[in-house]
C-alpha cells in the first residue's frame, strides 16, 4: 500500500513544482489521510522537496492515534501542546524551503498568522483544492471500499424493512439503522442517518424528530456506511400501508424517472451540469421546476460530500472511476415527498456502463 | 427570552466599542447561537452599531433551519449560493461601518480574503475569543438546561447498569447508551459516547471498538446529553464480575480521592490551575505523575469543550455559575485504568458550595 500514498504525494509535488513552490503543508483531515494513509486528529503533512513528514499532536492521555500512517513516511510527534501546522512550517523553514503552499480554504486566519510568524521569510502560496482534485478519480482499491460500504448499507436497510415500522419514531428508526450498519462491519455511519416520515418525507438531510410513522405516510430514509474511511450513500422512499394513494404512485414514478435519467447519463466525459439537467428536466416538465433542491448529486469518497457537484451551474466533466450520487427528489410542503438516491461509479460503456453500488430495489414498496 | 439575547449582544457591542470597532461579524456556530438564539447551519451574525442582522444561507431544499432565532433580530436569507459571512460584511459596508471585527480563530483564510474583497475599505480587527469569554459564566436558564441534560445522562447510564454487560462490544454499549439518551429526551449525544473495556478502560476519549466486555474487566463509560443546545458530561468506571481485584480497588480509590480533591477545590475565585493541581497532586503522590492526561477538567455549555481549561498552565480563575467537569484518570498501559468524571457548577459556599449535576453514584460497583 505504501507505494499508493507515495505516488499520490509525488503527484502533489509535481503540482507544487508546476506553480513554483517547493513544499506544501496539508491540513484538511481527509486530504492528510489520502496522502499519508492515516490522519491522527489534528495532524498536518509536510510534502517537501526532500522528505515528507507527518506531524502529529502530542497524544493526549496516550490515546491511540487511529489507523497507522504510511510506514515509508517520516513522522514527528509534538512533545507538548502546539499546532502541527505551525510545527510543519517550522520544519520546512529549517530545510531552507523558500515558498510554502497552505490550504487557505481550511486554515483559519489565526493559524495562518502563526505559520507566518514562525516562517516569516517563506513565501506563502494558496494550495487551493489541489488535493481535493487529486481525490476525484478513485483507484480500484478505493472503489472496493465504497462497494463494501454500499453492501453494508443495503443490508442494514433490508433488515429494517422486515421489521414493524408503524408507531416508531424517526429518531428510533435512525438509531436502529446506525446500529445495524455497525453490526454489519461499518466503522460508523457515513453521515447522520436521515429518516423522514409523512410531511417530512422527501426533504434532503432531514434530521430525525419524534414524529411516529403512520399508516399512509411516505417514509424516506437516507443512510450510508463508513468503511476504511470511505463513505457512500443510499436513499429510498417507501409507502406505509397496504396500498399507496394515487398521488403517491404518481410522484414516485416521476422521481424514479428523473433518477433513472440521471443515472443513464453517467458516461465518461459527460458534463456535470448535463447529468443534473437530465434529472431536473424530468421533474421540471411535470411542473416541479420550482423548489427543487440545488443539486441532484455529488461525489463521494473519504468525505460524504466531495467534488464534483451535480448542479445547474457546475463546470467540468465526469471521468471514468468517479463515484457520484444521483439523488433527485420532490417535496410537497405539508404532504411530504419522494427522494431516491444511489451511489454509482462512472464506467465506460465497454465495461458495462455506470456501476451501481447501492442495489436495494427501487420499486415502490408498500410496507 | 428575546431580552436575554439582546443583552448578550449589547455586551458584545460594548466590547467592540471599547477597542474602537463599530461592528462585528460572528461566525462560529456556538457563538451565533449564544447571541441570536439559533444558528441555522452556516449562518453569520452582524452585530452592528445600529441593527443586528442574522444572515442565513439559502435554505437547500426548503429544509427547516432548526430552532428559531430571536424574533427581535433582523434576518436576511441569501437568495442563492453565497457565504453569509461575506454577505454580512457587505451589509456592514453598506452601512458605512469603518472597522469590522471578525473571528479569526474560526474564519478560514479563503473566507477572510473574500470578506476583504467585498469591503476593502473596512479596517479588519480580530474579535478573538470575545464571545467565548462572554459564554463562560452561565445564567440560571443555561444551568437549568445543563441540569436536565445531566439527569438524562444519569438515567441512560443507570438503565445500562441494570442490563447484562459481559459479552457485549464497546460499540454496542455505546449505541445503546445513545439510544437511551434520546429515549429520555436528549436532542442527541453531547459528544461521541465512549465505552472502554479491559486494557482500554481509563483512556480519555477512547473510541469504542469491537472488544467485548469480559469478566474481571474495568469498564469506563463517558457520555452526555445535548438538551436545548447545552452539553454536559458524566464518566464512571466499573468492575465486571463479583469481586474487584486488589489492584483495581486501590487504583479506583486513588482516582476517586483525586476527583474528590478537584471537586472540593471548586470555590468562586479559585485559580483554574489550582483545581487541576488539587486532583493531580493526589495521583502524583501515589507515583502516577508521569503519563497523566494534560487536563483534569474543562468548561461545558453550548459546546462540550469550552473555556476554562483546568490544566497545570491555565491562567484565570473560576467565577460562580461556571460549569466545569472534574475528570481525572489513570491508565496503566496493557491493564486498563480508571476515570471518574462529573459536571459541577461553581457556587459560593453560602449557597451550599459546588452544585453536582451528575449524581450517579461514585462507589465502585461490581457488575
Amino acid at each position: 500500500m505504501s507505494e499508493v500514498y507515495e505516488a499520490r504525494r509525488a503527484r502533489l509535488r509535481e503540482r507544487c513544482a508546476a506553480v513554483g513552490t517547493a513544499a506544501a503543508v496539508v491540513s484538511r483531515p481527509a486530504n492528510v489521510r489520502y496522502l499519508a494513509g492515516a490522519a491522527p486528529q489534528g495532524s498536518a503533512l509536510l510534502v517537501g522537496s526532500e522528505e515528507d513528514v507527518l506531524v502529529c499532536p502530542a497524544p493526549p492521555d496516550r490515546r491511540p492515534v487511529g489507523s497507522s500512517p504510511d510506514p515509508a513516511l517520516g513522522t514527528h510527534v509534538l512533545p507538548g501542546p502546539g499546532d502541527p501546522v505551525v510545527a510543519a512550517a517550522d520544519l520546512a523553514a529549517g530545510l531552507r524551503i523558500e515558498s510554502l503552499a497552505l490550504e487557505e480554504h481550511h486554515l483559519t486566519v489565526a493559524r495562518y498568522r502563526a505559520v507566518r510568524s514562525v516562517a516569516p521569510r517563506m513565501r506563502p502560496y494558496d494550495l487551493g483544492a489541489a488535493v481535493e482534485q487529486l481525490r476525484v478519480v478513485k483507484d480500484e482499491e478505493e472503489i472496493s471500499c465504497l462497494r463494501i460500504g454500499a453492501e453494508i448499507a443495503d443490508q442494514a436497510l433490508g433488515e429494517l424493512l422486515e421489521s414493524i415500522l408503524v408507531g416508531r419514531t424517526e429518531r428510533h428508526l435512525a438509531l436502529e439503522l446506525e446500529r445495524r450498519l455497525i453490526d454489519h462491519g461499518a466503522e460508523g455511519p457515513a453521515f447522520a442517518t436521515s429518516v423522514a416520515t409523512g410531511p417530512h418525507a422527501g426533504l434532503r438531510g432531514h434530521r430525525p424528530t419524534d414524529r411516529r410513522v403512520e399508516d399512509g405516510d411516505f417514509l424516506s430514509v437516507c443512510l450510508g456506511a463508513a468503511y476504511r474511511g470511505y463513505r457512500c450513500e443510499i436513499g429510498r422512499t417507501f409507502v406505509i400501508g397496504t396500498q399507496p394513494a394515487g398521488w403517491q404512485v404518481e410522484l414516485y414514478d416521476l422521481v424514479f424517472a428523473a433518477q433513472r435519467a440521471g443515472r443513464e447519463s453517467l458516461v465518461p466525459g459527460v458534463a456535470c451540469r448535463d447529468v443534473d439537467r437530465a434529472a431536473r428536466q424530468v421533474m421540471g416538465s411535470a411542473g416541479y421546476a420550482e423548489g427543487l433542491p440545488p443539486l441532484t448529486g455529488h461525489g463521494v469518497g473519504l468525505e460524504i460530500d466531495e467534488d464534483p457537484q451535480l448542479t445547474p451551474a457546475a463546470m467540468g466533466k465526469l471521468d471514468a472511476c468517479v463515484p457520484v450520487t444521483v439523488e433527485p427528489g420532490v417535496h410537497l410542503p405539508g404532504r411530504g415527498g419522494v427522494r431516491i438516491d444511489d451511489t454509482l461509479v462512472v464506467r465506460p460503456e465497454a465495461d458495462g456502463g455506470p456501476e451501481l453500488l447501492t442495489i436495494t430495489t427501487k420499486e415502490l414498496l408498500a410496507l
